[in-house]
């Protein structure tokens, strides 16, 4: 039987009316064939696309170069391969159409990503077919995750949770930024991690919101802002923690309470039948009640093949949760040029509310004390 | 006076007839503004765009939450933020061309990578201006190099072949591929990168085109394949290095010596005045004249910016060598299922010949003995 995944989109693309679905970006590709085309992330003249129609059509198109690992790791037994150099992706793609049967159909198709020239082309070459987009469709399959994908987050999640602490704790006035993320990398990469990224900002640096790690040494005082991103079998964790070289001041242990404070009253609501919408307005309304101006227009995001993705939680989404949509929330507030406070953990929506996929090892429900 | 990047963008665009010259590509994007848009790199949706016009207009398009990062670190003075919510990219971008006075001109812009939905909603918003493509125009610019990112892309590369010799004289069997890269990854972070990949393949996984490190161990008699991707200050280095663990045998032995002999008769070809064309075919010839089918289609590829970029040194280029071009060549043949053998340096072409700007820390003209 074809995968649990590849029978979830199949039964979406029939349920919206589309005669095929093909995927043309990293995330939603390696979703659809549960493997990464490594050129795929470095290279981005060499496309890989994905192409599923009717009840049996499916094949993976790939550079030529990564034949051979394709058809070892795909989910797809039906791997087509180009030349670079002398051929068009789009054109094996085009034909694929044409041999499912579908060359007149309405083709379900990237727009938000496919190439514009790659567009002109298919086009050109499916003259009767209609593309209409498939962003909605992949973020709604994504979005519910199946046991297979929980059991990766929760893994890569406690990682981070573990890390992340252990990391803190090592923290001493001198390290440097860059020096702590090397720190953050090697126990990400030997706890199992394929890769990863970390945001590490101190002192005035932890006010800006993606604050790459720099040569900048920690002084006594500085509140450290700490973001991992961990990737692992292609899912991904997301945690946040926030700390002081020695200890707060008033001002800081009063804006650190009102983040804790307005991410408890967010965590009452996360369950089954709460609109996002409404998530956020409560988080704002709990922030601006309290004389902050939230610096994101998000309280968090849905993760899994990607770090953001549905549900976004803010209040230009109509999604309400259910059972087994995983997300951050992540209360964030900058000072630029003085200061920054962030903390994110990642949820997992169950039946009766919500469970904790991160923060039982390290929490932040106070300014975490280094140094 | 603007930055030497810009005015030669500037100067190919009037060359080219374009009215203003449009870049979405990560790549592109970070050529022309000098800086990464962090979120650029990790999140699909959040659009980075730079437009030049005429002789005067220059804006940068970023998501709003990068805007501080792009004020403080960008190229452009001009930065324009959007809600990634609530407002599409390509709004600001039709908005800043009208701005511009192109709004019937002619747009060179990424076709090649700008999402067919934001070609059709610019078409919609700028009816009389006609878009052409800047792939071109962005490649032969950013192929002859400027002395600063000559300056970088030799400190990425002197790091790059250290490093690879430091690890390859640690190697042990027993040793996994992925704790090798991790040393890798060690050593280039501290030696002042910003990041790298790498691949380690040993033993059949050496014959893998692209051999992401797995869990297997060393052994002895492994042909060890080590390929390193540096990145540094935005530019790449790309060095590989073919060992064997232990003695080589005579069949081991006598392919390296084509492969050297190949890459010993292409750089004797490496000045200014030779078709890369010509280099492919003199490389394919010698490998066949002594039975060997070139694995790949390509001898290299330029390296600055992108890992691959122009020329890539195959005979469907047209690119002819001129002074600041730099490029790897990467004689390679894989023997699936048994091993596999690659040399790669990076070489800068200068007015008498070239300059190697990687192999004089760690030379592989004869299988590196590890072990």
């Amino acid at each position: 039987m074809e995968h649990e995944v590849l029978r979830k989109l199949r039964s979406a693309t029939v349920k919206a009316g589309h005669d095929a679905l093909v995927a043309f970006s990293q995330d939603n590709v390696t979703y659809t064939a549960g493997f990464l085309v490594p050129s795929h992330a470095s290279n981005r003249f060499r496309r890989t696309i994905t192409v599923l129609a009717g009840e049996q059509f499916a094949t993976q198109i790939v550079v030529n170069v990564e034949e051979n690992l394709a058809k070892q790791r795909s989910r797809f037994a039906d791997i087509r391969h180009y030349n670079q150099f002398t051929q068009e992706a789009v054109d094996l793609l085009a034909d694929a159409l044409l041999e499912a049967g579908v060359g007149a159909g309405q083709i379900a198709i990237e727009l938000d990503y496919m190439p514009a020239q790659d567009y002109i082309r298919l086009r050109e070459r499916l003259p009767r077919a209609t593309f209409v987009p498939c962003r909605e469709l992949y973020f709604n399959t994504r979005m519910i995750k199946t046991d297979e994908e929980i059991a990766v987050l929760k893994e890569v999640g406690e990682l981070t949770d573990r890390v992340i602490g252990e990391v803190l704790r090592e923290v001493r006035p001198g390290m440097t930024e860059k020096s702590v993320a090397q720190i953050i990398g090697n126990k990400m990469l030997e706890g199992g991690c394929d890769g990863l990224k970390c945001q590490v900002g101190s002192g005035v640096r932890s006010g800006i919101t993606n604050c790459t790690p720099t040569d900048k040494a920690f002084e006594k005082g500085d509140i450290v802002r700490v973001e991992i991103l961990g990737d692992m079998k292609y899912y991904r964790s997301n945690v946040t923690r926030t700390a002081v070289l020695g200890s707060p001041t008033d001002e800081q242990r009063g804006i650190w309470d009102v983040m804790i404070g307005a991410r408890e009253t967010c965590k009452s609501m996360l369950k089954p039948g709460t609109a996002v919408a409404d998530l956020y307005r409560a988080y704002v309304k709990y922030l601006r009640d309290r004389g902050i101006e939230p610096t994101l227009k998000f309280l968090g995001h849905g993760i899994g093949q990607t770090i953001h993705e549905e549900p976004y939680i803010t209040d230009t989404r109509t999604v309400v949760l259910e059972p087994n949509i995983t997300c951050t929330m992540e209360p964030l507030y900058m000072i630029p040029g003085r200061m920054g406070f962030h903390v994110e953990d990642m949820y997992r929506i169950i039946p009766t509310g919500f469970e904790a996929m991160t923060g039982a090892i390290t929490p932040n429900d106070e300014l975490i004390r280094i140094g």
